[in-house]
């Protein structure tokens, strides 16, 4: 089977649109080969370096620090190399900050509505949805309150919904209770600023390195006071050990290091996100465009990294996405819980594969009664 | 700095004795080396793959089912690929398996005792040590009694202590009390019984692959039955969703299926055994002989994969640890709670390596008024 496949693909393009984990810059992976058995003349792999060598913490101190320029990450906040995924932060987050406390959540969506869930099933926190888009089945960003609670512990959202494909075009504000975002899905991808969140976190395996990692950002004044009652959990016993507290993911760090590197090259956060804004306004404008495709997202509320499309009909979608795999699109096919298309344009993924999507789309729509 | 070390070690070879993060089997390395921006004629890297990719899947099941094999553990038993380390497993245990009962522990070193702390910060659970080798200094592994009051959950045990040196050379059987085991440092360099225990778990950094990683091995009469308030510590909501209930840490398990194979290549677990044995005879050989050096381990607890050794005089040990590196032996070094020195000898630490050692403590013996 693999040989058949090999054999097929000799030669061919292959363009990954992955809605995580995703394509990843292919300087990076030079790199991360050529020192794969020998790192900076130590005779040793990074993944077999102790993760108390000095070789080790030069890399997780240079990741720590490239996030922070490419961020603009404020002082009061630390930064933690984590495990687990967004989905250990869904406890995580109100085991630390609404411990006998009331935690608001935004529905946007999928995950959203396992960060809901997460909190829902621990005692002694109070859950409120204080806004859903569910009804029109996730395809905008709902309207948010003006103002909230001031006794609450913290406003959740989920800054992109990797699989409904929308995004927040502007993070609210309330007051005092801090904004906790799950931003796994366009972290490194978008203008917000870190000063209007209280906690931000993100599974690596999207625009950061490899799965298995997580990286969690927390103003220092919501580090918790009392212990949480498991160690690996509690944010303020992993910033006083710097991320140190047990060994970390070591080889995933070292890669998030050298992706930040690579970023900073594309021009920082500003450079990368005005070539992610070239990227998508080529797909949204081909979809407007066509008389085959079409975008289930509300215009306001169009995500710039998860682009899904349909055609209406799902018998011609699977066609398209049959057609597609056998040209060297991967990984095209929507989720499960949309159907359809979705391609995922995160920041290592390259323009010509938008411009060949879109060729392809075209010749698609011409075969296909498109008029 | 890092220029001048790549000079001077230009050529040398480098033998890693660290206590984890580990050496890795070098075939190993140059396969992921080869494989890194193309896996199987993909057009990716395996950190490029959904994890819900066909390519994937066979890889975490591969990964399984080499695992099975090489422990020869039983159908009644579920593998999971988790994250968070073992430190996380402290308090996933008691979580899953202990809820409203007493758990018993032995207390054989540093990871015993947070292993303990873990589980005692938990509501709910009554922790009782029922052994101890803190008052010697842990440098045995301590008697334990023939029986332990049978409503308990389960006795707790770290098989093999990376930090002091020891290991259990038989297993405890308790009725129908599951012996629980921390098997980090000695999993896969053991002729332990997988049936003798209720749960396995191990961080990968020693034996496995990358850090980042962590199997569990849950005899499935010991899954919970209630759901742990969070989702990611639930085994069996981990089980029911064969390791994929969200992204796990895909690379890392790539690198461990290519050890799993290294692993078989050696003769499987027994094969490879007889050459830790080998190893380790031949460092504790040298020890026995030398007038300088001396282990500060009881005979019958002395660890295969973890040998610390020390002069008695530390201004001794620190200037043997100087010359040592600059030959190329690193991370010989003591734990800062033992000092002295320690050489971990991991399935893929070469035995040449064992043999320089001992080589070059002779030399430094001679040097510094051995006789």
């Amino acid at each position: 089977m693999f040989y058949q496949i090999e054999k097929e693909r000799i030669c061919m393009t292959i363009y990954n649109f992955s809605a995580g984990p995703a394509v990843l810059p292919k300087p990076v992976l030079e790199i991360a080969q050529s020192e794969m058995l020998d790192y900076k003349g130590s005779g040793m792999s990074v993944m077999e370096l102790s993760h108390r060598s000095s070789l080790f913490e030069a890399i997780i101190q240079d990741a720590e620090s490239l996030l922070r320029e490419l961020m603009a990450i404020p002082d009061n906040y630390k930064v933690l190399f984590l495990q687990g995924g967004a989905s250990l932060q869904f406890s995580m987050v109100p085991l630390n900050l609404a411990q006998g406390k009331k935690a608001l959540y935004v529905n946007t969506g999928s995950w959203s509505k396992k960060a809901i869930s997460a909190a829902k099933a621990l005692e002694n926190i109070e859950v409120e949805v204080i806004a859903s888009s569910e009804e029109q089945n996730f395809t905008s960003i709902p309207e948010l309150p003006e103002t909230v609670d001031q006794k609450a512990a913290y406003v959740h959202i989920t800054t992109n919904n990797t699989i409904e494909g929308t995004a927040y075009a502007k993070i609210p504000s309330y007051g005092d209770v801090p904004v906790v975002a799950d931003m796994s899905s366009n972290i490194l991808a978008n203008d917000y600023k870190v000063e209007d969140f209280g906690v931000i976190y993100a599974g690596a395996q999207k625009n950061i390195g490899p799965a298995g990692l997580t990286v969690a950002i927390v103003r220092e004044d919501l580090l918790n006071q009392e212990a949480v009652f498991a160690p690996m959990l509690d944010y303020a016993l992993q910033a006083k050990n710097n991320s140190l507290y047990n060994t970390p993911p070591t080889y995933a760090i070292y890669i998030a290091k050298l992706v930040f590197e690579w970023v900073k090259e594309q021009g920082g956060v500003a450079g990368i996100t005005a070539k992610d804004r070239e990227k998508a306004q080529l797909l949204y404008d081909a979809i407007e465009k066509s008389n085959l495709f079409k975008s289930p997202v509300e215009k306001a509320s169009r995500s710039l990294t998860n682009i899904p499309f349909v055609t209406g009909d799902e018998a011609l979608d699977k066609a398209f996405n049959q057609a597609a795999l056998v040209e060297g699109f991967e990984n095209l096919t929507g989720h499960r819980s949309v159907g359809g298309m979705r391609a995922s344009l995160y920041n290592a993924f390259p323009l010509e594969g938008v411009e060949a999507l879109i060729a392809f789309m075209e010749k698609f729509e011409q075969e296909n009664g498109g008029n």
